[in-house]
């Protein structure tokens, strides 16, 4: 038996479901191993030894290579001199700082643990500082996985669920639409940077749409929230709308902000700071200095270096090679999203029966991508991995074209 | 200028408030430091480099001292390996192993970063199991500080409230109340092992509370969620209740867990195995690994030592000393709780004048204790660092009796 099946059949007796949440390798494919033991660069093994290139980072937290030396250094020598402490160390107020000064929307930082950690609190501060309960939401966006944005419903309550409102992404008309249904009562307005909700093609925001919902926000006299935990600092370091001259009222960050090591953030303008000094918003290990540390070396690394660009470049040669791959094969693919946090579906795929034997034939050649979630590129990802991986999904495409001949 | 203000300086301008939560020294007191940089063993430094006997164990995590070489080892070495992947390592098994063996009332768990993930997924659990909304939690408990559950209102609508009620803790007849209030929609009675708001004396659970709570909730067909985020594996590796025979349904445990590293788990029983696994609950880096090698090697190093009586000792030794301090000093106190999650005031101080004064005294003396939260001691208080403290208690009565001669 393999140490994968063994280690399942252990968990199936401790684990609910065997595992649970997004690392549940039920849910992403049979031949999908579970658990892994070790990352170094742009590649994983998992606990039977096999290596991958792996091209999901993690589901987003790796940005600057699995095992960044500067990244581990930096961790490790805070948390030698001691992690969580009866106050946080200055390296809180040398990340809020770093913040402050690299994002021009954040006047202010406060820190947590989880991505759901950064939405929930970043829509406590809007609602202290409006008065109002309201957050208009895009319908399928995945904000975390609190009662009030999970999106399975289990365990959660209609009360929990009762504050949001939906519209359609990219559809400025509908979010006035929500917008008038709510009322005086909003508090804010929700938005991911661009459509990256699972089962379906990436969108990217539509310039008309991230100035208006800017524009909508103001004339309410609401917050607008970018949610930037899946894709923050991977477009823009700066914040992914400020290409679009858009800066939000409220960012939350989590996943790439330390290269795995668990940390959160909501940045603010000054606007926003005396609102969110009300809140009691609080957690046992918001203020430990090693994950800071880790911040702030990855911080430094994607600046020193113009990550953003660097994983662009991953991208484009990816996206190319990808291209190329599946005409050669015979198939027309839609490849979806910034090049940075790609996606790839088949046309005409909408069971997603191919995509799912070619992400199947993608691992057993090595190369990690999944079959219904957006992947993540890093600074890891040089020319010789991107490259690596197209074998991999060069001979994914081809055992793909076998099996759906004459379909 | 010190250094601490130096960095409160800084902080004024890119942290509400300055800070934030519970860590936020401005809620402690005027000499209290803000900021540390240092733990060894049962020692802290702040930034300024002042060593202290920490009593507060970094509000709970910290329970075999900090920089334990064996649980910092077990994190290095899997940090070192890899921590954040595209799945769980081994380690996430062993420790789930490890905690259905260690706790009667555990068959299986899950893990996340903070106490408060771990509360809110055991009422998820609750409602998933039982298709019902209502929580019913004691009047002033702590739970964490999601909306749901954070003592500060600012931010948090009327709907994140509505799902819970209250009663008064060690009040059976008042639960029932409250049940019946309920109706049939009680998914969960919450409760902690022992009552420890902030401001006030603590107050152990009475047995017949304990088992009333559970007989309610059987009759109710709701499940009992102990929340052992506070207390756990500090007065019983079992379950703070296993002493009164009281099992639960479900406990939610962090703090301690990994002694400073972010982990936080619920356990529960066979019975809500199934609704548990329903749930899309889920987190960047709940499966990491480098914390659960802390928390695995933190319980191991507990259950080999019997760390909770080595605890225990350390508190009855403080207690017995506070008291014979106290009482030469011509002060009647209040010692409460658990001798393990110690707190004192002083008799007749409802406005906490003198206890506030003694605290900041304490400091002053290189003794680390809260004003109005309890404190936790941990095994790394031997007999020489509880008598180290004890110095500085009795310099602290001393001043507090001259400020306070005549009154």
């Amino acid at each position: 038996m393999s140490l994968d099946a063994d280690l399942r059949a252990r968990a199936a007796k401790v684990i609910p479901g065997g595992m649970y949440g997004h690392l549940n390798a039920a849910l992403h494919g049979d031949t999908y191993p579970q658990f892994f033991v070790r990352g170094e660069g742009a590649r994983q093994w998992d606990a039977d030894g096999r290596e991958y290139v792996d091209l999901m980072c993690s589901w987003g937290p790796m940005i600057v290579g699995h095992r960044n030396p500067r990244v581990e250094e930096a961790a490790a020598r805070l948390q030698a001199r001691g992690d969580c402490l009866n106050g946080p160390g200055p390296i809180m107020v040398e990340l809020a700082e770093l913040l402050v000064d690299l994002i021009p929307a954040a006047d202010w930082a406060m820190f947590s643990k989880n991505g759901t950690d950064a939405t929930t609190q970043a829509l406590m501060v809007a609602r202290a500082a409006t008065g109002r309960t309201k957050v208009l939401i895009a319908h399928g966006a995945y904000h975390g996985a609190d009662p009030w944005c999970t999106p399975g419903l289990s365990g959660v309550t209609p009360n929990q669920r009762a504050d949001t409102a939906e519209f359609t992404y990219n559809d400025l008309q509908d979010a006035e639409r929500a917008a008038a249904e709510a009322g005086d009562d909003v508090a804010a307005i929700l938005v991911t940077p661009f459509k990256h909700d699972s089962f379906e093609d990436q969108a990217l925001a539509e310039a008309d749409f991230a100035r208006g919902v800017r524009a909508l926000a103001d004339r309410l006299g609401a917050a607008l929230v970018i949610d930037e935990v899946r894709a923050g600092f991977r477009l823009d370091l700066r914040g992914t709308w400020e290409p679009f001259g858009v800066r939000p009222d409220l960012s939350a960050w989590s996943k790439a902000i330390g290269n795995g090591h668990a940390i959160a953030a909501v940045t603010g303008g000054d606007a926003l700071k005396n609102a969110a000094q009300t809140l009691y918003s609080t957690g046992s290990f918001w203020f430990s200095s090693a994950a800071m540390g880790a911040a702030k070396a990855t911080i430094e690394i994607l600046r020193e270096s113009d990550g953003p660009a660097l994983i662009e470049r991953a991208g484009a040669r990816l996206r190319t090679g990808l291209y190329e791959q599946a005409k050669s094969h015979g198939f027309t693919i839609n490849q979806t999203g910034p090049v940075q946090i790609p996606w790839l579906s088949f046309d005409g795929d909408a069971t997603l029966e191919r995509g799912v034997f070619w992400a199947a034939a993608c691992l057993a050649e090595g190369v990690y991508v999944h079959p219904w979630h957006n992947w993540f590129l890093s600074t890891a990802h040089t020319d010789a991995e991107i490259d690596r991986a197209l074998e991999g999904t060069d001979a994914a495409f081809a055992a793909t074209a076998r099996r759906f001949s004459g379909v």
